[in-house]
C-alpha cells in the first residue's frame, strides 16, 4: 500500500486504529473450541466486528507459530480473509524479525509475497544489510523497532551514546536507509514523553505505538507529541478489544470497544 | 541437554561444528526435486552424512517460513529425525526472536514443547523481559546475538557508549539475566580480534560462532581467541557444508567437508 493511500483511508474512517490480533488459543470464547479452526473463526468474527472502525490489522506471528502447522493456516486464512474484504485495510506481519543477506531474501518472499502483508515489523540489531533487502519490495514496508513499550526496553533501547539514546541512533542511522514512504518506526504509548524528542529526528514517518489500552498508555498524550499533519500515527489495540469479552458477545463487545477508540481518535484528528 | 552433556559429546566427537541447514529450496540438488519433500530429503541425507563430524544442527527458520506451511512440515520432520538419531545433538531452532511478555510465553511453549529443541536463537534489542521467560525452561537454552559477522553489525552494534560497543554492554548486561548453564552467544568469526575483550566479559560462556567458511572467518583465529578449557564453541558452518556439490554427490561432498572441518578441530583442541 502506498503512504497517501493509508492516509486516505485514516481521514476517510476518522481512525487510526490498528487492531492486534493476538489470538492466543487458550484466551478464545469456549464455544468457539468447537470450531474446526477456532483461531481463524474468531479473528473472522473480529475482523467482520471491527473493520468499520479500524485501518489496520496486525496479527503477532508468535500466536500462530505457537500451534506449529495449524496455526499458519489459521493465519493465511486471516490474512486471506482480509485481503477478500471490500474494505481496504493496511496488514501487519508482527514477526519482529532481524537476520541478514542470504537468510532474508527468504523472509521478503515469505511475507511479501506468499503471504502479501503490507508491512513486517523487524529488529534494528544487526543494522543495515538487515533491513534493506525489504526496502526494495515497492509499496511494502519495513516497520522497526525504536522505543518499545515494555520494561526491557530501559536495558539497552536507552543507554546513552555520545549525548543521544541507542534509540534516537537507531532513528538517525536507519531513517537514511529508506523513506517515510516504506519505513515506519515502533514507538510504545508507555514512552509517550519521549514523542517530541522522537518527531524532532522523524517528523514525517508513520509511528506504530502498542501500548494503549492494557499496557496503560495515553491515547491522549500519543496524538499529542507523535501526531503529524498527516496524522502519521497507527495506535494499536490488541487485549482490549479483542479479549473485551471472553463470551458468546466476544465480537460485540470488540465492536464496542473499537468504536470508543475510533471516536476517541476521531476528536484528536480534528 | 545440560552443559556437561554438551561438553561430553564435543570431547566424545572431538568437534564442536555445528550444521548450519539454511535448507534453500532453489539451492538443493535437482534430483531431489522429485521428491515428495525436497527439503527434508535434503537435510535427511545431510544429517546421515555428517552426525559422525557434527555436535550440533542449526535449521534457520527463514528457510522454513518462506514455504509456509510446507516448510513447517519440513521443519518439524526434519527436528523429528534429529530425535530419532542413535546420536545425541544439540539442536538449535535459529528463529532470531525478540518479543515480549505474553507473546514471549508463546515462543517458549512453541520453540521448547512442540519442536522440542534445545536451544533458540534471540535478539536483545527488547530487553531482560524479552528473554528471561526462556530461561526459565530447565536444560534450554537462550543463544543472544552479540557481535554478528554481517557488514550491518558496525551499524549499531559497535557504537561507543561509555567507552564500551553496545555488543559489550550487551553480554555484560544480559549475562546477568542467566547463566553459562542456559546461555550462549552468536559472536561471527569475521570478528576473531574481538574475541580476546570479549572473553575477559565472559569466560565461561558458550559461543555460536557464525561466519567461518563461506564468510571467511578463520577457524584458527576463532580458537586461539574464543577457545576455553571446556572448548566453549559451537562453530557453524552452513553453506560450505551443505551445498559443497548441488549434484547427486552433495551428502558425500557434504561429508568431505564436514570430516575436514572436524579433523582440523580435533587438531585445535590438543
Amino acid at each position: 500500500m502506498k503512504r497517501q493511500e493509508l492516509i486516505s483511508i485514516i481521514r476517510k474512517k476518522k481512525s487510526f486504529l490498528c487492531v492486534g490480533l493476538d489470538s492466543e488459543l487458550s484466551k478464545l470464547p469456549p464455544h468457539l473450541l468447537r470450531e474446526e479452526d477456532p483461531v481463524f473463526e474468531f479473528n473472522k468474527q473480529i475482523i467482520d466486528a471491527t473493520i468499520d472502525y479500524a485501518v489496520a490489522y496486525k496479527p503477532n506471528l508468535a500466536f500462530y507459530e505457537i500451534s506449529g502447522l495449524k496455526g499458519w493456516i489459521s493465519l493465511e486464512k486471516t490474512i486471506s480473509y482480509l485481503h477478500m474484504k471490500k474494505d481496504r485495510v493496511f496488514l501487519i506481519a508482527d514477526a519482529k524479525r532481524g537476520d541478514i543477506g542470504n537468510t532474508y531474501a527468504q523472509y521478503e518472499k515469505a511475507f511479501f509475497d506468499i503471504l502479501d502483508v503490507d508491512a513486517i515489523t523487524a529488529a534494528p540489531y544487526m543494522g543495515s544489510d538487515s533491513i534493506t533487502p525489504f526496502l526494495a519490495y515497492p509499496d511494502k514496508w519495513v516497520i522497526l523497532l525504536a522505543l518499545t513499550s515494555n520494561k526491557g526496553a530501559a536495558d539497552f533501547q536507552s543507554l546513552k551514546t555520545d549525548g543521544s539514546y541507542l534509540f534516537e541512533h537507531v532513528l538517525r542511522i536507519s531513517s537514511q536507509w529508506g523513506t517515510p514512504e516504506n519505513m515506519m518506526y515502533v514507538v510504545g504509548a508507555t514512552q509517550a514523553q519521549q514523542l517530541e524528542s522522537i518527531r524532532k529526528i522523524i517528523p514525517d514517518h508513520f509511528l506504530l505505538v502498542p501500548g494503549v489500552g492494557a499496557q496503560g498508555g495515553s491515547l491522549q498524550e500519543v496524538a499529542r507529541y507523535g501526531m503529524t499533519r498527516e496524522v502519521g500515527l497507527l495506535v494499536n489495540a490488541s487485549r482490549s478489544i479483542i479479549f473485551a469479552s471472553s463470551k458468546e458477545d466476544f465480537a460485540e463487545k470488540a465492536r464496542e470497544e473499537a468504536e470508543k477508540m475510533q471516536k476517541e481518535m476521531e476528536e484528536l484528528m480534528r
